[in-house]
């Protein structure tokens, strides 16, 4: 029997990210805040370590999200070293135009390995539209809609209650695969990556 | 045995269509023509009646093309009753960012269920890069670049000939069919709606 050849898996295109419930504000609490505090611009359990890894493999990367300019700015300020802004569209989410405009400014040059990591279903919607791979955030996001604090202060059990019924609610939706947050992304890329080998289409 | 269920075939979401060597001037000859005669004009087999069942059926259309805007501008004229243009780009063919401009500007939804029609392989690659199904027209467009009356000036047998070899760059470039001219993309069109019917993917 011949060994099998391990060959490497393809590299992404880009990966999008949502910025409030993906990158930071793990509850996506920000939008409604009377005040940013620091848990809303707190980076996410895995955001810094993921970001740094593409920066590293040169997968080019780009955050979106529909909040205010000026509350978006103060939300990126602890990533601006590692990914930058993406301007808005008119046609506001679920419609594609947001993701594809997010890939003209990064230049890339095909649809082919592009992936949207999100917490928000309408930000998800709007990449599946778009046609990119989509990677939904099950405990990190809207869904939940707990800050950091307020998720650790549940039991285990209300824990994987709430992470069961957002991800049972983000597979309903059509999403490529479901992580409890980024620091499960990387595997759930390497996934999506041999996916792709075998053939498999967003 | 039971009969056959026959569901009608799902209905397109935007269909794009290259001008100079698709819709109008068959040979794709006005972009290095001294001066425009009637025969760059002139819409090519089947274009105006593909046009027409289309806007029946109420699917959104557009052309696009990297000519200049006032030649462009005449090529349109005998079909602006059924189709509009797309803004240019900075990013050219095959860079994928003129197949989402045109789909953003027709306000389309979804990725799925666009098609790009084309004689012009940079343009057919732009679809390709932007995840859209692409249909390849052989006799029509840049590769055969016979005008209307040098194509009948051929012998049956050059004309097959030129036909084979324009078919088969097609297929390499990755389109996913050949078509003669627009007078074939109607039943061309219902083979792709079969295909995804079956859950192919472009």
């Amino acid at each position: 029997m011949l060994a099998p050849v391990t060959t490497p898996l393809p590299a992404f295109t880009a990966v999008l990210f949502g910025l409030s419930g993906c990158l930071v504000d793990f509850g996506a609490q920000a939008g409604t805040a009377v005040r940013l505090s620091d848990e809303h611009t707190l980076a996410t359990p895995g955001a810094l370590k993921v970001l740094e890894a593409l920066k590293q493999q040169g997968v080019p990367c780009a955050w979106l999200d529909e909040l205010a300019g000026n509350l978006t700015e103060k939300l990126a300020m602890p990533l601006s070293h590692l990914i930058s802004a993406t301007p808005a569209t008119k046609a506001p989410w679920p419609a594609p135009d947001a993701c594809w405009q997010a890939l003209m400014t990064l230049g890339v040059s095909q649809l082919d390995g592009c992936v949207l990591v999100s917490g928000e279903p309408r930000l998800l919607q709007s990449g599946l539209n778009a046609g990119l791979w989509t990677v939904g955030l099950a405990s990190c996001g809207s869904l939940c809609g707990l800050s950091p604090s307020q998720w650790q202060a549940l039991t285990n059990a209300e824990r994987e209650y709430r992470r069961g019924q957002a991800t049972l609610q983000l597979y309903a939706l059509g999403v490529h695969s479901v992580v409890d947050h980024l620091g499960d992304l990387q595997s759930c890329l390497a996934d999506i990556a041999l996916r792709r080998t075998k053939g498999e289409k967003p």
